[in-house]
C-alpha cells in the first residue's frame, strides 16, 4: 500500500496528475526514512526537517504534521516492512501552469515503502568516489526536488565505478550527492558548517553528537579538495549509507587505503544507536 | 486532448506514475511554444533545443524528433487550438528511485496546450520588475524541471505586485526568472552572452536577428545591475511575454518611465514576424 494524501490505496491506483506543480518545477519537498526492524529511525528529525523545507519554500503541509508522523508510522505497519525506507513527499498540488504560487492549491502527499537492507558490504570495507564541481544552487539546505545537479553528479561516479561523488565549490569541499562528507585529520573530525550550500543531514547530527560524547574533537569548518585528498580518514554519512569510509577519490588512496579508526569507532556508536532505536517503540 | 507518449487522449485519462522522475528529481526537460492563429511559431528552433537540453543531460527521447514534432501539431488541429500555447515535457521515466539514472526505463513525454491571447496590455505598456540574487544552479542552459529558483523568485516579483524578477550573480545580471534581459544604451542593445548561466531564449535569438537586420548594434556581453538602473530602456523577452518594456525596478524608474523607441521597434518588427509566420502553413 501507499500513503496518497490521507488516503491508503493500493501502488498501481495512485498516479499524479500531469500538472502538478512536483512533476513540472520540482515544486516540493521530501524525506527518505530509514526503518530498522520494524521501526522508523530518527523519525522526529526527519519530521521537523520535512516540516522546515516546506516552511522555506512557503509550501503548505497537506494536513497537521503530528498526523503525517502517525499516517507513515501505519504505512509502515500496513505493509509489514522490517528493512527498509519511507519515501515521503509533498508538491504544492496542482494548477494551471505558471511559476508564481497559484494560490489555490492544495499540497499532494505520496508516501510509499521499500524493501531495504543494511549497506554493510560497503560500510565494511569502504566506497570510492570521484570529485566533481558542485554546481547546485544555493538553497541546498531545503531538500526539494530539484534534484538533477545531484543525479547528474551521481550518475557520473557510476560511470567511473564509484559509489559517491563528492562536490567542490571552487577549492572548497560541499557535500557528496546524496551525502554529507567528513574527514578525520589527527583523530579530529571536519565537516562542512550548516548554511545554505549543505542539507542538514539527519546522520550528520547523530554522527556529530556520538563523537562529542565519545570524546572526539568535532569542527564544524569547510575544507579544500587537498585536505580532502591528504587526510586521515575520510567517510560519508546518509540515511542510506549510514557511515561508510570513503577509500579512495579518484585516483588518490585515502590514508592506507583502508576504513580508518575513528570512522569505526563512529561506526560501533551508531549500532548502539540502531539498537538503542529498536528498543524505543 | 493530450498527448501522452505516442497516444492521443483525454485530459482526464492522463497520469504520471509516482516513480516517474519527473516527479522525484525534477530529471526532465521542457518547451512552451506559442501558436499563433493555428500555427506554432518558431517550432523548429523549440524542437532543437528541446532535443539539446535532453542531449545534456543525456536524456533519450521517446521517439524520434520528427514525429514529436509532428504529433505536437497534430494535437494542435485536434484541440482546435487558434492562439495560445503547447507545453511538452519529457522526463526519464519510471523507476525505482534511485540518484543515478536507471538505465533502463522509458521516457515519458506529456504534452497539452492551452488558451492564452497575447499580453498587449504589458507589451503596450510595460511592466515592473524587482531585483533579486541569482540562486540557480550553473546550467541553467538546459530547459529542465528542476525550476523552484525561478518559482521563487517570480513569487517574489508577485508578492510586490510586479511582473518580473531580474536576477543577477552579484553585480551582474543574468536574466528574468522566465526572461531573457536586455538593456539599452545609446541605441546599442546589450544582453548577456550564452553560456551556462543563462537560457538560451528563442524569442532572444529572433530578436537579436530582426535588431540586426534593422541596422541596430548589438553586444553580447553582460552587464551590471548599476548599468541595467541606468539604461536608456531595459525590456524582456520570452514565448509568453513577447518582447516586453520593463518601465520601472524596484523603485527606479528606467529612462522616462516608458517604453522606449528601440523597444518599440523590435516590437514592431516582431509584429511582422508573427504574420509571416501565418503565412508559412
Amino acid at each position: 500500500m501507499i500513503l496518497h494524501n490521507e488516503r491508503f490505496t493500493e501502488r498501481d491506483d495512485a498516479f499524479v496528475d500531469i500538472e502538478d506543480r512536483g512533476y513540472q518545477f520540482g515544486d516540493g519537498v521530501y524525506e527518505f526514512i530509514r526503518v530498522y526492524d520494524g521501526i522508523c529511525f530518527e523519525m522526529d528529525s526527519h519530521m521537523q526537517r520535512l516540516k522546515l523545507s516546506a516552511l522555506k519554500i512557503e509550501l503548505p503541509l497537506p494536513y497537521a504534521l503530528e498526523k503525517i508522523t502517525r499516517n507513515l508510522t501505519r504505512l509502515v505497519e500496513k505493509n509489514g516492512l522490517m528493512n527498509g525506507f519511507i519515501y515521503v513527499q509533498i508538491t504544492r498540488g496542482v494548477s494551471q501552469r505558471m511559476h508564481h504560487f497559484p494560490g489555490n492549491t492544495t499540497s499532494v502527499l505520496v508516501a510509499y515503502t521499500q524493501l531495504g537492507e543494511r549497506p554493510l558490504e560497503k560500510t565494511t570495507h569502504g566506497i570510492q568516489a570521484i570529485l566533481t564541481e558542485d554546481i547546485r544552487w544555493k538553497r541546498c539546505d531545503i531538500k526539494s526536488l530539484n534534484l538533477l545537479a545531484n543525479v547528474l553528479a551521481k550518475q557520473q561516479a557510476k560511470k567511473h565505478g564509484c559509489d559517491e561523488a563528492i562536490m567542490h565549490r571552487g577549492s572548497t569541499v560541499s557535500e557528496g550527492s546524496s551525502t554529507n562528507v567528513y574527514i578525520v585529520e589527527r583523530n579530529v573530525i571536519y565537516t562542512h558548517p550548516i548554511n545554505n550550500l549543505i542539507l542538514n543531514g539527519i546522520t550528520r547530527i547523530g554522527v556529530l553528537q556520538m563523537a562529542r560524547e565519545n570524546g572526539l574533537r568535532v569542527v564544524e569548518e569547510a575544507f579544500t579538495v587537498n585536505e580532502l585528498l591528504e587526510a586521515d580518514e575520510v567517510f560519508v554519512t546518509s540515511t542510506a549509507i549510514e557511515i561508510c569510509p570513503v577509500i579512495r577519490i579518484d585516483q588518490t588512496l585515502i590514508g592506507t587505503g583502508q576504513p580508518g579508526l575513528v570512522t569505526r569507532a563512529l561506526q560501533q556508536a551508531f549500532e548502539h544507536r540502531i539498537v538503542f532505536n529498536s528498543g524505543t517503540n
